[in-house]
């Protein structure tokens, strides 16, 4: 079959690749229909995680199963379904907690679909999904696969920023990023009823659509974010912030801007093994720290029902719909932020 | 000064009464610039809750600070205030675990404003409020008297539905009762990012607004509300459901209309001591069951910033505006769901 | 194979039934070491729940297994496992939350072993397990059959009332009843930090096992419960209460024992649809009232951990050991509370 | 009045000072009868917090209510009170929240006794307590001196620390450090019911001490300390691990010995601003991260209601009891570790 493949550094190639295969009981083989690039996708991409080569790339797709093993109890030949991006068994004590991502089966094929050739990505006409009766999720016709796509990963992953930073009702919410995964961390705290979200971002044409989705916006290149906030909360700081970046000296602002007590969320990915943090800034003002891998199987009923009554539109980062073939040009773009690349979704042939 | 005057059952007169005095260092004298009637004042005004006459009533007001006692903090001559309905010392043990209500300090004289000689209510011209500091809140000039009003106790009891219920994004929710604080409960689920609130009322005009307001609707003469919430639910239930009318049969009803391991919160009044409750459903389902007083005083910062933002608006459920001298015709008209009376606001002379 | 048989009202027999067989690819056939009689097996024995006649009774049981269905991952033929006593598909959304009870796969069969002819139950030499995966649980050699019995029900169970209670450090706890689940009520409260644990019944025997284990006790025939109550906790009232025998009137107790924002949890089994319950009370105070079928899934790897650390000792419930064949005899002792006895132990031949 | 007054880096002196007086309504003053030396004195003592000299030092004492503010509601001359180590004014909204630490309002004067010039300790003969009435707590003839005085400050940090690791009945915890910290985070750790807490320090005696409690521990000079956590653990790692000694790189240690899903608590005091943390662990293990200065007026009356239950005995730490006038001497040996000291009690005249 077609894939996009990674052959090595700035280096992914559409070209043929072996065909996916039941491996086990539990398995199915899903029939993709779209699938998209993520943020985390570029980290390979950029050889931040070095692997052997040779293997399809991508953790967000969904499609048709085509082939179903004989263990599989939830899901048959035909159904139309979504992929959770991190894979677990759902049954040892880690999964049954909702930490598929530390699963203690699973372990030895890794976590997350296509960072490796022990678990090819969806970037492909076809992929293997292991423990299916867990990973997968029915996709209700009503939905389109653009507004069930980013369910496989960066929509979860921007909600759990809102629910790592315990947003509720009536608070000040600091997001700090307006890409992808920072635009559904601000359109989840609004869900969960924060007064004011405080979008902040260095690209003037993200804050404005930030703006039109009810979101205070600051460019800290242009005002001064510390008083900004201080002015908005009376100068008691925001109740807690979200670093949807990957910066550690964002992690610092976060805990600047927040006050005593708050949380400091942070969903975007520090590629370093250590940070340094401002511990004292945490210990004077108790703050809370949270950060981690998502885990879409706790959030896909509930943030499905969302989009399905029309409370969540997930289509808006949707920057660039290419075909597969092109999926190296996608690469390109998003990773260099040309032709303002938001989110490029693709479609096999 | 004027004061509404409980003279006995469905009997109460706008009259001079005695003005309010300081009793204690920790009180204040208000002015009042705005009131409103309350559902549980037709309790009093029904009979319901014997006591002796003489004294003014209500628990919904705002106004202007008069005089200060000496050992108030917090607040100045001057100062533009709201007071929760619930009073509470503020220092001793339960008032600091938010339960004012059953603060251990204030109980001779009652914890609730309007209910009895002890602690006469806010229908009137001037109402002295017990312990200032943690009663009262003061109210920015951003808002109009009507925004902030309901602050006071029907705002934070619907919120507290919502809470009780433990309503979280993505529930589908059914509330019972469109009056007002089954709207404010409607609000409050949305805001904390129900995906679908399920307004049950037999007024087909309550309806109307609860669907403006972005609620489903039953009129359970008109369709058979079971079989919808399990259509709407895919054969599951609701979440949870808040009761906001006070009837028992409804309780019932809820906990028949949600799923295993649901919420079911009662923040109607029921006034007879006992209920009489579907136990086996609680038990076989799993069912968890709040009611309470509430304490606004852990409410209002939060709500009152969402006002602030333009998130809830909660003067759309004023019908009538009354000068305090026409409060009985008030109690007349709303008691009696006359007029179309959904909330009566007053403004003394 | 033989079983404890139930052949109608006041009417179990130790005879030949069918052998177990495996119906389903996730099902295991287990040999049965030990099984225990429980409270709730009573209300069938008493005719409380009409049946069909003819099936194994009992759903307190452990032993080894003998045959494997073909989808069955986490166990093998000669495993040494315990079974919960609530049985779910483990995959469905109310599994995923831990709610197996109210899974929606297994509904037709019945969701507790030994109620009926679906789901034959343990008192037997063998039985079949559906949903293994999430239904069993291996057993160290470190303990004994005695040690992990009680996991499988009863010892959740009382767990689970110190949980709904939200029995945290410091608490003082009322607990109604020192049978098997009070007494388990009774430990896990301690077990999770409470200062002072209240235990009450009318059986002084019984009241001084709970002394010896720590409690306050309070037989309400010789003293008065509620001064003594107010006594030991400052005039304030308990912080919470659980219910663990099974009548309303104990409820309305234990809402009357409590402190405003308490909590009455309720684990005694009432075998009415309806109950009259002290609304009021729970109104004004702010009560949160819970009660429920236990999922042991949900307990039995942390409490497993406890009793094998030592910190908690279940087999101090056994009074009497019987060989299988004896049963009918223990079901005559147990319900009518003859020769003292507090919890029969059975092993098959 | 004679105090240990503050005189420069490695210098406190017995010595002369000013006799507190009344300088707000919300005041007390209070004869102390009782004082420690906290390890946070120390530094101060060793220079790291820069002020200028000729103040008392200490935050942990009790004693008796000499002079009362004229607004002071809850205390009256002659109780017997202890003293929160932070002051907060408890009705700002901060306050009203648990955070003390955080009040807006006593920001000027600092918010922990005997750190600055602003608000002198109590290792005196008398103090100044302001918000005497947020601050205060009645001591019950019930307890000793020496039973409440570190409800003060380090029992509710070290309780504190098993809060943050959110310790839950069955969890394994690991605690670093065997200081009265240490100590009581390991005594509060099982009091909410961990299955197994693991004492780590360097010092075999603590170690010793420890075991006696109860725990499991390691000496990581003799042993490995990872190793032994898995072979505990059955491979998982511990639920989650508690720092008491204040050190980044036992934070790293906390991180790699906790299971996906854990959380780390930090209750050591770091000195430097920043610290190198371990964030791909923190990431990759979806890790909580908690610190902060401990407010003890949240935790006074449960653990107070514990200890006169006779379910937590504080005494077990102290090492050495002096008069006051040793004081110097005090800070000279816990400072050093000589004489095995590990809690310095004083009292004065």
């Amino acid at each position: 079959m077609k894939a996009i493949v990674y052959c090595g550094e700035r280096d992914v190639r559409y070209t043929d690749t072996d065909d996916p295969e039941l491996k086990a009981d539990t398995d199915v083989i899903m029939r993709v229909s779209t699938t998209a690039i993520c943020g985390s996708d570029l980290h390979l991409w950029h050889g931040g995680m070095p692997t052997e080569p040779g293997f399809a790339v991508g953790h967000e797709f969904l499609g048709t199963i085509e082939e179903v093993g004989h263990s599989v109890r939830r899901f048959k030949k035909g159904d139309r379904v979504l992929a959770s991006c991190t894979v677990g068994c759902g049954g040892c004590g880690m999964c049954r907690q909702g930490i598929y991502s530390g699963c203690s089966v699973q372990m030895p094929e890794g976590s997350v679909f296509g960072f490796g050739p022990g678990l090819p990505g969806g970037q492909a006409e076809g992929v293997r999904v292991p423990f299916a009766d867990s990973t997968l999720f029915g996709v209700p016709e009503s939905l389109s696969d653009e507004q069930a796509l980013f369910l496989t990963d960066i929509l979860p992953t921007g909600y759990m920023g809102a629910e790592f930073a315990e947003v509720s009702p009536g608070d000040t919410v600091v997001v700090f990023g307006c890409g992808p995964v920072g635009t559904f961390a601000q359109m989840s705290a609004r869900l969960r009823g924060a007064a004011r979200v405080i979008a902040v971002d260095l690209d003037d044409e993200r804050l404005e659509l930030a703006a039109k989705r009810g979101c205070d916006t600051v460019n800290p290149q242009k005002a001064d974010l510390g008083e900004q906030v201080l002015e908005w909360t009376g100068g008691l700081g925001a109740d807690c912030a979200i670093e949807a970046v990957g910066r550690a000296d964002l992690i610092t602002q976060a805990a600047t801007l927040t006050r005593a007590g708050g949380r400091v969320a942070v969903i975007g990915v520090l590629t370093e093994p250590m940070a340094s943090l401002p511990w004292m800034l945490f210990f004077m003002k108790n703050l809370t720290l949270r950060t981690g891998l998502v885990n879409p199987q706790n959030y896909v009923p509930k943030l499905m029902a969302l989009i399905e009554q029309g409370r969540l539109d997930p289509t808006v980062i949707i920057s660039h719909r290419l075909p597969l073939s092109d999926g190296p040009h996608g690469y390109e773009i998003f990773s260099e932020h040309k032709e303002r690349a938001l989110k490029v979704v693709m479609t096999p042939g």
